[in-house]
């Protein structure tokens, strides 16, 4: 078969005609799919289920005699802090377990540090005059919807396969102090999967920033979420910093809504002992403590790390057939007329498509009128803006096998039309 | 028994000595009592119990079909929002339930309104100067932390009994726009016990404000939360602004934390719809969604308002005589001697106590010299700092009935003592 680019114009017009006829057959069919999001699929939540009555009255108690349906313990209770200590690779008290999700954490990071600033600043970031992130891209438009939200100017930093590219995070920060943060999913980066290599993450700890209360918001979302028996390595981004004599450098978020269940699960903040005390500050002003039921069911249900991997590769058993299914759809449909490039995660929850420049929007809107929702197209750029109209991020892990492969076919008929009609 | 303003000076010196020998047999037991904070007893717990289990993997869909499990319903599920509308009084499309508590909300609220503005504002709290908060006394501690977290200065507006000193409060703000609050707790109020009149509702809604963006931050905590079987009714704050036209001046707030689990509870925001749709948009960058399996928990408990006010009878039924205890002993130990005076709540968790101007910082030393601790004396103020230095909060729910009994006679022993020798 030959690519898109080889072809004649009566091959063209050829697979033009046949690719209408089966977008159309599609369409008929009355499709409602949706992959616009990243959440789990009833059996993956089916896998916490024993977690809802683990808790009953005889076991309120934590093993230090905290009564967990009272008030208090502000940070988390001591034997979940250890877990999630673990969970996180941050020390006991480099830690707090609060809130049911890492958004939440995130968000009120950044609130307070515009109200109030962080450790090492000289002011709150509101009083600064127009402040910057770095925003790797694609990335995770959460992240970005916060900046917007807030007034906070973005700037797209490209990803290399191995993290943001260094020279370019380096050559920015080093020069402009407006400069507060960067944003990172580090690990099974959202979407394209990738992780940051120890050259990445030693670099983001040692590089020069102008700012001095510069962060690194290191949302490790994915840490245990591997899709292979070869998990990736990630660097500790918090040893490095300390390495490097930048200890409060990073914010590191975790939680558990993708491993246990999403809304119900438990969030978590780490990094330096001043940064979490500080941290600790506000939530004082905010909160008397956290759902310590829900920790202690957490707690319950995982004992340890053990727990939680083995855990993990049940999931890992449901929704690796889906990534795989999605990459066997783009391959046999995609590959050989050579006109757009996808992911292959070892872990997370997405894979990253790239149609050619400037198709991205036109082949979401396709495929939504033959009853697929992907996510918007550009929503892995700041302001919901993809300078090359390219990229669209695919999230398996909810729909059916069947009904992956039914949209995968349709998404790429449809990247096959736009391809077509652009050149 | 003469007052203590009549007595003879040897009548003072035999009574001195007599407190004295009292005040040193208490502290030889060596008790460790602590009347600090409003924490519920284990068996008001206990009463919630069988809502730990409740939500199996059989009961995890609400009756719209909604997977609790899973992401989604940013503001709460309809089943839910009907249940807790009915709680707080207003309507389905005026109410958000979220997070685990309302003191949160509160917080978010007011750092929302400082970064973003409120409707009805022109630009956000934090770029109209200083800002200033009215703060009826005595009053919530928390409530005042947010404000000097946050660097919004503090007026105190006395109490009268019947909520705040109207004409305070409505010639204060008539004329100064930098006056965007007012801190209410109108049903048994946190510590005096008083529930705001008819007449101070439709005031504080009807009043005229300098500012646009005025708004009532009512902290409506004890709502359901009654000593007796003729409970307080509080007009509808919500109402009285629609009806004064000024539908957007009020947040109400409300949790289950003194209901179900204090920290595993829900917790939710009222107001107008315009209001609500502010809070949305802002909590919408902020979460995904709440955790709603816990809602599905309190929906499953509860049913309704009948299952509600049900709940409460039972922990009147275990908090009552310990409020009882409070006054019998204060009554027995103080009331002849004619210098104190003290609240009987009907409802809430706290009695408040006045002891002679200047001498409440010194009791509480006192007491908690001798294993009494009660709430910092000035804690019920703005800054900790009780003009009259006269204000204590005694907070009954958590220690049993001996040892209330207990504490009580050490803090009339001790006011009595501070008394003496202060006159």
């Amino acid at each position: 078969m030959p690519t898109l680019a080889s072809m004649d114009s009566e091959a063209r017009r050829a697979l033009t005609e046949q690719l209408a006829e089966r977008y159309e057959t599609f369409k008929a069919q009355g499709l409602s799919l949706d992959m616009t999001r990243g959440k789990p699929c009833p059996a993956q939540l089916d896998l916490a289920n024993p977690m809802l009555t683990l808790v009953d009255e005889t076991r309120t108690k934590t093993a230090g005699g905290v009564d967990t349906r009272n008030y208090g313990n502000l940070g988390g209770t001591d034997e979940v802090l250890q877990l999630f200590a673990d969970f996180l690779e941050v020390g006991t008290d480099e830690i707090i377990v609060h809130s049911n999700a890492s958004l939440t954490l995130m968000h009120d990071t950044v609130a307070n540090a515009l109200l109030l600033g962080v450790p090492g600043g000289d002011k709150p970031w509101s009083q600064c005059g127009p402040i910057k992130f770095l925003c790797p891209c694609p990335g995770y438009d959460r992240h970005f919807s916060i900046c917007e939200h807030f007034g906070i100017e973005m700037i797209v930093v490209d990803l290399t396969g191995e993290g943001p590219d260094m020279d370019q995070v380096e050559s920015l920060v080093a020069n402009d102090p407006s400069i507060k943060g960067i944003w990172c999913v580090p690990k099974y980066s959202n979407p394209t999967g990738e992780t940051y290599s120890d050259a990445v993450v030693h670099r983001l700890a040692a590089m020069n920033c102008a700012a001095p209360d510069f962060r690194i918001f290191w949302d490790n979302a994915y840490t245990v979420h591997h899709l292979t028996d070869t998990p990736d390595e990630l660097a500790s981004i918090l040893q490095a910093c300390k390495d490097a004599a930048n200890p409060d450098r990073v914010f590191l978020f975790g939680s558990t809504s993708k491993v246990t269940f999403a809304g119900s699960g438990v969030a978590m903040i780490g990094g330096s002992a001043a940064n979490i005390a500080a941290v600790k500050k506000n939530m004082s002003i905010q909160a008397i403590g956290p759902d310590k039921i829900n920790q202690q069911r957490h707690l319950l249900f995982f004992q340890d790390m053990h727990g939680v991997r083995a855990h993990m590769q049940q999931h890992a058993t449901i929704i690796k057939p889906k990534f795989d299914a999605v990459d066997e759809v783009l391959e046999r449909e995609l590959r050989a007329y050579d006109v757009a490039s996808w992911s292959r995660p070892t872990g997370g929850y997405f894979t990253s498509l790239d149609t050619p420049d400037g198709c991205a929007a036109e082949v979401c809107t396709m495929a939504d009128a033959a009853g697929v929702k992907m996510t918007k197209a550009g929503a892995t750029f700041p302001y919901g803006k993809d300078p090359r109209d390219r990229n669209i991020r695919i999230s398996p892990s909810l729909p059916s096998l069947e009904e992956i492969r039914q949209a995968m076919e349709l998404l790429a008929i449809c990247v096959l039309r736009v391809a077509l009609a652009r050149d």
